[in-house]
């Protein structure tokens, strides 16, 4: 991977590693190292703008990481934001974008309103139908506040991503009947069947699942790339077909920039002065974030950095534990 | 209210009736014309451009219905879409808009994929959390496809709206425990629970929690609107405080318009040639209105026609029964 593109590669994976959150970080960093030494990825992509007109731009990924298309197109957004009050950018041939965060909260630190959006390969039907039908949604937005924090949500639209269930079936943990089902549309409580040939049901149902339609055409359909099951025409490993899509708006052209911040700042007073214990989204993983810079550390499970010096030392690169 | 209104503010009513939902159409207008008649809502709003760059505009709604207001903003974020490939119109100091079916139908008509959202009073909370914290998040889109009916999506982001509650109650329903609860924070299988002082649980909890946090910001906090249980400045009686935002998408400045189409289509067909039963958001609404064009004629609860009877009579215009 050329220089220019291992540092911002390099850097949303330092940003989603700083959140705290104990996947889609680091930890996904083997799996990509090992796209990139099978082909079925580009580290260096050249990403190029298919179509546009004024506030919006779409472009192709050329099969690179998600990382790298996302970051590109939250980017090209701000620009366009920047003239045109809104902008929305699109990428396809795209691969895995780890997770929204590391992209809408570099708007937000700009005092915008950033949302990103991915699609995801089909993991996600609906209770009594055993089909993996549409991807999962991944999804999030941030606003800037004056509460040192920005309020940034960043999830999928199924109850549980399969990262989540993961984890959960590892810990011999049962999940709510509501969360999924096996390939015979039959609801589990055991998350392993839902990652293991089972499907992730949407949140609210049929409401989760119009927003994981709502996703697959803002993302796969604008952008010109793969719907549903379908597979990308230049790659037929499977690779690329992931697409995202970015949407920025400079609050300024309407009001000044305070006054923006002021009002979502009122929102989640608003909340917390009436119910405390409900969480705002965004503030423990900022905390989470602040903690280890001024610690000057991120805690990682030992086998993750066992894996990653693994690589480290196959590589030729200092590990981080001698 | 003046003819041109007049006719709007019709037209949309019966773009939501001819859905056949049974709520949140027609059975409505009685609630509009008191307003209209206690002075709380002004039925020929002036709607005045508050600011505004390029493909994004902010306006004021005047304290009109949120119909006229919602109607106003969708054709304008058009308008912008057209020029700038993206158009994104907010308006504040507006009424509760009914739904948003009857806004985002005219985008996918057009072509385009449309989105309006708008801010509710807050009926929503979270569980263990007996406060309405935030609005529900109504919000819908809609695409246009190639199989004869747009994808249309018109939700809430709460497990159920409080006319579909009030509905539930009236049937002598009971309700999944995840669907709301009492002011004490104790969740409630009894619907009329939570309509009577209780509180509607987000979808997925805290997702759908954040995800109305996002509609408060699209919706109040760009409009420059209140949020929360804030309430309008210029309307000490607590009306005005619904803020509503269009996004509309002009596909044709990233690809042939029928292209888009056809991804859309795509999409859909993958889905139901593996999940026949999986209902597709807007086909039965869509197939409803079909029905009754050809008909010539709406079906509608003989209390609903009853009551809009006396109305007519009141106001010296033809009823519908003699």
């Amino acid at each position: 991977m050329e220089a220019a593109n291992a540092e911002r590669f390099g850097a949303i994976y330092l940003r989603a590693t700083l959140r705290g959150q104990g996947h889609h970080d680091v930890s996904d960093l083997p799996l990509r190292i090992q796209a990139f030494r099978r082909g079925t990825m580009n580290p260096n992509p050249a990403i190029r703008r298919l179509a546009g007109r004024a506030a919006i731009e779409g472009y192709d990924g050329d099969n690179g990481p998600g990382e790298l298309c996302s970051d590109f197109i939250l980017a090209r957004a701000l620009a366009l934001a920047q003239d045109h009050g809104v902008g929305l950018c699109t990428v396809s041939n795209s691969n895995h974008f780890l997770a929204a965060a590391p992209y809408v909260e570099q708007a937000a630190e700009r005092g915008c309103l950033g949302i990103v959006l991915s699609r995801s390969k089909p993991v996600m039907g609906m209770p009594g139908c055993g089909e993996r039908l549409i991807g999962n949604g991944p999804l999030g937005f941030a606003a800037p506040t004056e509460a040192g924090y920005p309020v940034l949500l960043d999830i999928c639209v199924a109850y549980a991503s399969f990262g989540t269930l993961g984890a959960l079936a590892e810990a011999g943990a049962r999940v709510p009947a509501t969360w999924g089902g096996d390939s015979q549309g039959v609801a589990t409580t055991d998350p392993s069947v839902i990652t293991d040939g089972g499907v992730s049901y949407p949140i609210g149902e049929h409401k989760g699942f119009g927003l994981g339609l709502l996703v697959e055409i803002l993302t796969g359909a604008l952008a010109g790339g793969p719907v549903a099951d379908g597979i990308h025409p230049a790659n037929p490993d499977g690779s690329g077909v992931h697409s995202q899509t970015a949407i920025v708006i400079q609050p300024d052209a309407l009001m000044p920039a305070h006054a923006f911040r002021a009002k979502v700042t009122e929102l989640i007073d608003r909340v917390s002065v009436r119910a405390p214990a409900v969480r705002i989204p965004g503030r423990s993983s900022f905390d989470t974030r602040e903690r280890a810079v001024r610690d000057d550390a991120i805690w990682l499970p030992r086998e993750v950095v066992g894996e990653l010096d693994a690589l480290a030392v196959g590589l030729g690169v200092e590990p981080m534990c001698v």
